[in-house]
């Protein structure tokens, strides 16, 4: 056959490149070997000792069940790719990444790809990247816009049934998308699956970010308190202007990464505070916090069952168990004080929140430090009340 | 739409090599040409373009200027490399490595460094890396470890003479080594240079890490308020026992690189608000941020001196010239309501700060969340009252 001699030829080509390669690297060595179990022994060739180490040191119970976990990475650019290469050098057990854009040299500026893989496709750079650095992972990679109709539905499919043993679904899902209407077709999936997510995103002056937790029918969807833009149904092509491009940072982006890949540590392996909301706000060093409870007439229908189911089964419980569980569950209710920054409009933000800032005329931040006093009655306001969210809804739907 | 055949596997990793191949002998093919000017240019062939849209948005009034700054970076490990490949990938002048370890596959659990740059010294296998990054920086790397006394007085020189241009100190020094002895001589050369430096760490347990800007005479030097074992004239070798590592985690010390060089960017590129401490608590998401004065009584004579002559400057500028400067100078003193958390005992720190969470037996936080009303009092306590610190440190040398 054809293919096959064309498959030998190949191997072969690999092989002698590989070979003088290592001649021309002299001191440095070839690619590491697969390690069956990770230990926890303090040798410089143990790649995993220092992870392990988080065992002595009281953080983590069981740090080696991170090879049972599969995540999708989503997008994998600014955010997704640093997202992956950490939670690689983890030593995850299975990721799958989507993307269907090519590297350029125009996104040099910020971590993971290099100059050479421009022209290639970024999933296809980055599993050979993210293989060489851990080969224990096993990676799926789909270079395509899961968008589409024909593509959601594979992407569905992968979600349900790509874990680490086939037919099993994925315990995580991550956004690291760069536009809305990708975070709506993630949103969707996950709602219709009752999968729990986590979504990421950067502001176009490169100066803010966030993380979120979602846990379809728990924690406010991407679609119960949606951006103007969605809300309005506005397409955002159309926003986008000719000739101009988004900033962007390393810094901004290895941030939201690195709070992104730490919320998936502590929800995967179980230590810590979950946090439902974390933004990022790089002008002032200010990092809010908040919980989102779930709208009861959100637009996705599936999002209003998932509320439904999730009301029942916390009705099903006797209030012991609750209590005895409280200690496993990472994700519970925000009864431990965590502070809520509202997203509304400018005056809402100037009367709820702090003074904002002095910055270039134009310029905006997406959190400002509340006030002390006042920020205990924002709490109230926003988190225990439902009035609000719909009425900022109905809002931002008749602007 | 389906993962890539085996073919095409193949023929991407034929071309990588070869890539690396030609990288390897001496550049040439997968390595970029270099740019004589930044260009604010949206297309796909521009690493600076979303930079440069910086200015466009308002953020950074002079981008280009980041190519004039020279910042030395001390300690090229999990926070050091990713700091420098930040730096280098925004495009800064040039850059001083300073480290003597070598690449073992024990550091794979943090971000940078690639299995087969196991056995290479750091310093080389980094400025390999960052060179074929962007081509556009200047690089000096110094194998050695600088507390030694003939390292010392070369580094000395080199911070000081070792600008863009020869001759010039440089702009900014960081700090991203991991024990106190090689922090206490960066303290002591800056002190005595004047020379303005940052700071970062991060816990043994892999949880916390922060970052701190170091103005001599301005700001607390390192010396001023000293941690434990360095105030206490303790040999840290001998806390470190035989077979046991340190954790650590490319979550947080991809974290705290970001932190750190976002607070270069807003020092050397004037936006924003410069910190001059952030911490960071992994398990419960919370960053805070604090300003500390110079300790009058401070061990180090060339700290007191540098006090003595900022006493001396900001007293012979009249009122109004001051006021005039305030929006120029961007690490003023703490007069907009900076939160400040003491890093002092446990019982202090419960009585100062919020209930201690609830974390496993044996595991302490650097930080935790502080109580809204009595924060207020910490402040200022700790930050109006210079006896407070004084006591401390008294404290400490009695223990």
């Amino acid at each position: 056959m054809a293919s096959a001699s064309l498959v030998e030829k190949l191997q072969l080509r690999v092989r002698e490149l590989e070979e003088a390669l290592a001649r021309e690297r002299g001191g440095g060595q070839g690619q590491r070997a697969r390690i069956e179990r990770m230990s926890p022994e303090v040798t410089d060739s143990n790649p995993y000792s220092r992870l392990m180490a988080l065992k002595r040191m009281g953080i983590v119970k069981d740090y080696e069940k991170i090879r049972t976990f599969t995540v999708a990475v989503v997008g994998v650019g600014g955010v997704g790719s640093v997202t992956a290469e950490m939670l690689t050098r983890c030593g995850i057990g299975k990721l799958l990444l989507f993307d269907y854009d090519k590297v350029e040299l125009a996104n040099m500026n910020r971590l993971f790809f290099q100059p050479h893989q421009a022209g290639l496709s970024k999933v296809q750079a980055a599993e050979h990247t993210l293989r060489n650095i851990n080969p224990d992972v096993q990676f799926e990679v789909h270079n395509y816009n899961i968008t589409t109709v024909d593509n959601f539905q594979h992407f569905m499919d992968r979600i349900s049934y790509g874990g680490l043993e086939e037919g099993k679904p994925v315990d995580l899902v991550l956004s690291c998308v760069d536009n809305f209407e990708a975070r709506m077709a993630i949103n969707t999936a996950c709602n219709e699956l009752g999968q729990t997510w986590m979504e990421s995103g950067v502001s176009e002056n490169a100066v803010s970010g966030h993380i979120q937790l979602i846990i379809p029918g728990e924690s406010a969807c991407f679609a119960c308190a949606p951006p103007l833009v969605v809300a309005a149904n506005i397409d955002e092509k159309t926003l986008k202007r000719e000739g101009v491009c988004a900033a962007s940072l390393p810094t901004t982006m290895g941030v939201v990464a690195g709070i992104l890949v730490q919320n998936v540590l502590k929800f995967l392996l179980n230590f810590g505070t979950v946090s439902y909301y974390l933004g990022y706000n790089a002008m002032q060093d200010f990092f809010p916090t908040m919980a989102m409870k779930p709208n009861p007439h959100c637009d996705d229908k599936n999002c209003r069952k998932q509320q439904e189911e999730y009301k029942e089964k916390t009705a099903a419980q006797p209030k012991q168990v609750v209590v005895e569980q409280e200690e496993e569950i990472v994700h519970e209710d925000n009864d431990w004080g965590i502070e809520l920054v509202s997203e509304v409009s400018e005056e809402e933000l100037q009367a709820a929140s702090g003074p904002l800032p002095d910055l270039p005329k134009g310029i905006t931040v997406a959190y400002t430090i509340p006030n002390k006093e006042e920020n205990v009655v924002a709490v109230e306001t926003v988190a225990e009340s439902e009035e609000s969210l719909e009425e900022l809804m109905a809002k931002m739907k008749n602007m």
